[in-house]
């Protein structure tokens, strides 16, 4: 592909309007959107007003006016992008203390079924939390398995199948709906981790009967920097589920200041204590973004852009680990290579922003709403240059740089 | 008192230059800085650097430049509001889920003790958070009694005594160090709630020999609307101590990516998932401000405070249930009155901002750092026309208003 091919494509991309909404910095071809995403317009005012109109002025009022409300009301905005019910989906706390409640209620749903399945090598805090939250329920394990051993550990004292869906550092995506089936026909509940799925591919919980899901939206939604997490319990479950960390913003009326928990009907219970509003405030700016977005359109482009660079990338001579076929992936391309650190390194320097998964992963996020086929083609470009340099191995890079 | 003497005071407040650093309302007199505080002006440019440069332009690389360490950076700012050492207190969560980590940790601590005691009418989300935990821990039970029943209530079966020290309603406050003194005693731990307590009274964990404490920072120390709350574990308990909820924030080495947890030394482990780094930012720029205060000049303008307000509100007739001794209360003071919630109303139809908690209470919160004794010295003659004119308790004013 040349440059002049990928300005073809940006010319005939219908989310190529997208890239005013956000304010990308100069210089930089980031494809880091899938764990940090960047700043959308939209989110400075908004936050200008709930700083200085809602809390400045306003104060303690705000919280009858919109604050309350702001948990169910960003769910509201997040189910359609997971194709839930708009009361099936609450914002608040952070993924793994999602995973924390929702684990615990799962194992407590049936008494019978003690264990909890799980992937081996699945995002961590998935199995750190799972962990801890086996040791809150008498009895219960969990049991972490290789990928192609999953099938065969589900049997009839398997309370919850916990999955991620995409794959953090490979992005091979699990499909929702046969997962989801297995668990199912096994007799346990399935709780999925949309971190990486969520703004990254098309997902419809209701046509997979999912019964459980989190996800992150700091990454492919733009949240911003530790933006509260969301939790999606189906409406058939909701009455017999419980939080197991039962705060007061999920009593049945928090502000009668009673003694004893009532938990609240629908998605509420599963609040704890308060939310940060203001975190909630840049969220929901970013979400507003999504409205009218094709969720197809964004998984179309995302494989034209993994192509530009998993072309670019092989022809240097790097390893894809992540999966070819688009159907079986999410939207990040993750390159094998002896010295992946040092060359994540190399190319932030030359202004391509990827990331490092230890032990050996160039991690790449492709991100339909901001990036054009000419960014990829030239973190492509970039790519060739720096291997073909050498200098990248330079031990000066080696210093280990603890989060990108 | 007259409206000149009040100024009086204000000309020789030695706090009364700190009320410019707030972006006070105009026409409004807010009294309930105890429920949400003010905005610092601080918090403003703080919070632009943070989306504009931090998050919109370094991006990904801000991990590396300061998000990472800022749950135990602001921990450091808040350790000497409480007499904590620097190491011994985090940022992250809410109070309610810090309440749970450590009520889960009191409970595994000894596992010959099953009950946690706590006090009945404490703040709802430390008794439905405590019902919560103790469903975690085979064996345990939640033991609540009436105040002047606490002390019987602790035996050898006491592994946690749960207290908030000051009361949120009554703003009655325990003695910190008698009450712990008690607590190991009885050969058991002793948990404080500092919700409304710090930023408001003088508090000395290391010399009361506190075991673990949390808190609340959107109340006296202006953290922002859900501002992220605060945990205290003193140095010799934390090695023993393990947080049940064990996500990848609070492991040894969370960018090592291991399948299983190995909780980090020290106050780390205590985190959870990604903290909102936008409401990090707000809460850090607020405490900033707390730096030169001296907190017994706090304490002591409080009481002026009060006292302009227990003169006032007795002389309309209202019933204060905050004890007029200082040494035994926080920084509010309440009155009950047969129609708290109309009053409360009336009240804020006149700019002057309290809160009402049910079923009979009028709540006015005193903080120091921006209320003058001229504002006292307003809001209590207000309260006195407004018990004058008797049209508060038009049935207008009865639509429930659940939050203020």
């Amino acid at each position: 592909m040349t440059r002049d091919q990928a300005r073809a494509l940006d010319a005939a991309d219908p989310l190529a309007r997208y890239r005013d909404a956000f304010a990308l910095p100069e210089g930089v071809i980031y494809l880091d959107g899938n764990s940090l995403g960047v700043l959308p317009r939209a989110v400075t005012p908004a936050l200008a007003d709930t700083v200085q109109r809602q809390w400045g002025e306003r104060l303690i009022r705000s919280w009858n006016e919109g604050w309350i409300d702001a948990p169910q009301r960003l769910g509201g905005l997040i189910a359609p992008l997971i194709g839930a019910q708009p009361h099936e989906v609450i914002v608040g706390d952070t993924t793994s203390t999602h995973l924390f409640k929702a684990i615990v209620a799962a194992l407590r749903h049936d008494p019978k079924r003690r264990t909890v399945v799980s992937e081996a090598g699945n995002f961590p805090t998935d199995l750190h939390i799972a962990e801890g939250a086996v040791g809150c329920v008498p009895g219960a394990q969990l049991k972490v398995v290789a990928r192609d051993q999953l099938a065969d550990a589900l049997d009839d004292d398997t309370a919850l199948l916990l999955l991620t869906h995409v794959h953090y550092k490979t992005a091979d995506r699990f499909d929702l709906a046969d997962w989801t089936a297995r668990a199912h026909a096994a007799g346990a509940l399935m709780l999925w981790d949309f971190s990486h799925s969520v703004g990254a591919v098309p997902l419809d919980v209701a046509a997979a009967n999912v019964d459980l899901a989190v996800g992150c939206t700091y990454k492919y939604l733009n949240g911003g920097p530790g933006a509260p997490a969301f939790l999606y319990v189906a409406e058939r479950l909701q009455a017999a589920l419980a939080n197991p960390v039962s705060g007061w913003m999920g009593h049945a009326d928090p502000f009668a200041f009673q003694d004893t928990y009532r938990p609240a009907e629908g998605m509420r219970r599963w609040l704890v204590g308060t939310p940060s509003i203001l975190a909630m405030a840049s969220l929901e700016a970013a979400l507003g973004l999504w409205a009218d977005i094709d969720q197809q359109a964004v998984a179309a482009k995302s494989a034209a852009l993994f192509d530009i660079l998993h072309a670019a990338g092989t022809a240097a001579g790097l390893e894809c680990v992540s999966p070819t076929d688009p159907a079986k992936r999410g939207s990040h391309i993750s390159f094998r290579a002896p010295h992946a650190y040092e060359l994540t390194q190399a190319l932030i320097a030359r202004g391509v922003i990827g990331d490092f998964r230890a032990p050996d992963v160039l991690r790449l996020g492709l991100t339909p709403l901001y990036l054009s086929h000419e960014d990829a083609w030239q973190a492509g470009e970039t790519i060739r240059q720096v291997i073909a340099d050498e200098s990248w191995r330079d031990p000066a890079y080696a210093i280990r740089n603890a989060v990108t």
